[in-house]
């Protein structure tokens, strides 16, 4: 049993991805989980619904961080870059969990389950974007573009930091997938 | 049973749908949507996978239709332009099809296995296009991002068609998100 990772919750991930890892997800039971991170399944079910929401623990956190964020940017500020500091700053809690990030995006693009959850949970920080956008009065459709926009960066800046060798930080590639964007809409 | 509509797996769609709007998603069961589509369960297998592929019947075709267009664009066209037009003229084909897509529409809202369903769907037509663009020479992350506006103005321009009491065409709200998108990122 892993103890050098004091919370539950942590622990709980941890063993998901582990056996996910393993023995695949459609192989493993939450009663294998709990047993491997040191918890009844009892305890299990009381932080997470099911076998999938496991791996997006946290995604509740990102979404109001993202959002809060989107409020409380200066009245004058472009939409865009409002959007693209929100979800920059917010991935930067990623930077020091990289190996950890890595093996759980591997184990979801090789799960059709739990790739379809992500889908879900990204969709959310997507509406949620745009809802703090049009609060501060920007228009439909501009609203939801700009949010398809940041939570688009969010992915493609993710998956470059996560491929890539370099030690780039998540925030710049998420900025640079931004600005890749920005300079093509202007043709 | 419905005989109006000739074909087996429109039958079926329709079916899947009025038993989905009628009953609940979770409640129809592949030999119901068989019966009231007047075929053996074994015909409803041989062309549906199982009791979500029967409402994204033409998926794969939308995919290779605004994989071409994009394919087929001149080669000096802008990247967004060719994405917009490829999505705008694939979409088109719903026109005659409204009420159908609808109600197809509310059913997917309303059940969380469709909503992941669809966009699963929705990812492979992102991947699908940004693989077409990385082809006519577009680099990475732009091709990504590019791939991501046109995928988003696919989603907010129809849910704007639906939505909306008027009548404006279907690639029109298309090309508006996108215009949106662009005027945004002009800042």
């Amino acid at each position: 049993m892993a103890r050098w990772e004091p919370d539950a919750r942590g622990r709980m991930t941890r063993a998901a991805l582990d056996l996910y890892a393993e023995q695949g997800f459609e192989q493993t039971t939450t009663a294998q989980i709990a047993r491997r991170a040191g918890v009844t399944e009892r305890t299990y079910f009381r932080h997470f619904a099911d076998k999938r929401e496991v791996l997006f623990d946290g995604s509740h956190e990102l979404e109001a961080a993202v959002a809060s964020a989107i409020t409380a940017a200066p009245d004058t500020a472009d939409p865009l870059d409002v959007v693209g500091d929100a979800v920059a700053t917010a991935v930067a809690a990623l930077e020091e969990r990289r190996e950890l990030a890595a093996r759980r995006a591997a184990v979801v693009a090789a799960t059709p389950h739990l790739q379809e959850r992500e889908l879900l949970k990204l969709a959310a920080l997507r509406d949620a974007a745009a809802a703090a956008l049009r609060a501060r009065g920007v228009p439909e459709p501009d609203a939801s573009m700009v949010a398809e926009a940041g939570v688009g960066a969010f992915r493609v800046g993710f998956d470059a930091w996560i491929a890539s060798g370099q030690s780039r930080p998540v925030g710049d590639e998420v900025r640079s997938a931004l600005a890749a964007l920005r300079a093509q809409a202007r043709g």
